[in-house]
């Protein structure tokens, strides 16, 4: 199996090259990171882009949504959609305003959007979507009622072609702008859990679990 | 001037109403705190989605790029576009999959793009973008000079109609889940910048401006 995506038109990086990537490695790694997607298709002509949960398995991402839900309908009908998936790491602070810029690690995924109906690999991508945002919480947890599968829509992406851009650097200035007495550099910027807020209705003695008391630690 | 958008089939909410907002205040608040807009076109039919940078003056979006890079270009002959902001606040642990979610503060635009050639407006765009993600900076930095400004494409979107989403809640379980001996409720997600790291070439005895020590401090 080819450890990269091949090069088009579709994914070909064309600004800060240096920056793409292509290999699978890369592209899964950011996927996996990262907890909310942005899912573009077309509608009517028009262009929407709508933020969802997802979750990867292989080459193949899987979103999710109420079943009667208007982004499920629009992605059942749509055939090629268009996900990218962005974290934000810092702000390059440079000695101009046209060389400033940020860092961040970024995926663009373009695919055909399928509508999983079939029981069982419903339930296998719903376990994927959740534990992706919530990993080890699905052995805490009731199985799911044949209900709630219902009233669930899940859509499979496989990957067709991806391309990931990172950009990790301090600022580069121009040689000119550097004898500037201007303070120069990165301010990183983290997301993090905080601490878990339970509501009150836990029963006495019941504590997070080890699962969740490790996701409280993971910096995405 | 009105203070809502209008609800039409574009921007309506459909799902979870409860949460949904059209008052401009509101969709400016989420606007204003993010970062990273997800900008999504139509390209020869399929869509396409790119994070950008971006700053919001009045009811005016505006976007900006390398003059040659694939979006500019792509946002310069498009037309519509649909642009999604959301800023993720924490997962809800809620006692069933079916009913666990996530908090967050989102934000859907939609408006026609257009060029901003002109360099007044241009000047004036570059401003609203960069003193919204660097707060207080174009005041320690050299003026743009003419080649700069030549080499940067400005977007400008004027919002025809929006909505904001935003869900900051406990769990809400079926009661005939209550008696699980699970624990339940929010762990919150937080971005936060972290500390400052100079480049090498600093010069001596230049320190951060209080401008950047603020943003510093600043939660997303």
């Amino acid at each position: 199996m080819s450890t990269e995506y091949d090069v088009s038109k579709q994914n070909k990086v064309r600004q800060l090259r240096e920056k793409a990537a292509y290999d699978k490695d890369t592209v899964h790694a950011v996927l996996d990171a990262g907890l909310v997607a942005h899912v573009a298709v077309v509608q009517d002509g028009d262009p929407v882009v709508v933020p969802m949960l997802y979750g990867r398995e292989g080459e193949t991402v899987f979103l999710h949504g109420a079943r009667k839900a208007r982004v499920i309908r629009m992605l059942e009908g749509t055939g090629k959609v268009c996900i990218n998936i962005t974290l934000l790491d810092g702000l390059v602070f440079a000695r101009s305003a046209f060389a400033s810029s940020m860092n961040y690690r970024s995926v663009t995924v373009f695919g055909q959007a399928r509508l999983v109906d079939e029981l069982e690999e419903k339930k296998r991508a719903l376990h994927v979507i959740n534990e992706h945002a919530m990993p080890g919480r699905s052995a805490e947890l009731r199985e799911s009622l044949q209900n709630e599968f219902k009233m669930t829509g899940v859509i499979a992406v496989d990957i067709e072609s991806a391309s990931a851009k990172i950009s990790d650097k301090m600022p580069e200035d121009e040689s000119c702008d550097l004898d500037t007495p201007v303070w120069a550099g990165v301010l990183p910027l983290e997301s993090r859990f905080t601490t878990l807020q339970p509501d009150s209705l836990v029963q006495e003695g019941v504590a997070p679990s080890d699962a969740l008391r490790a996701l409280q630690n993971k910096r995405l």
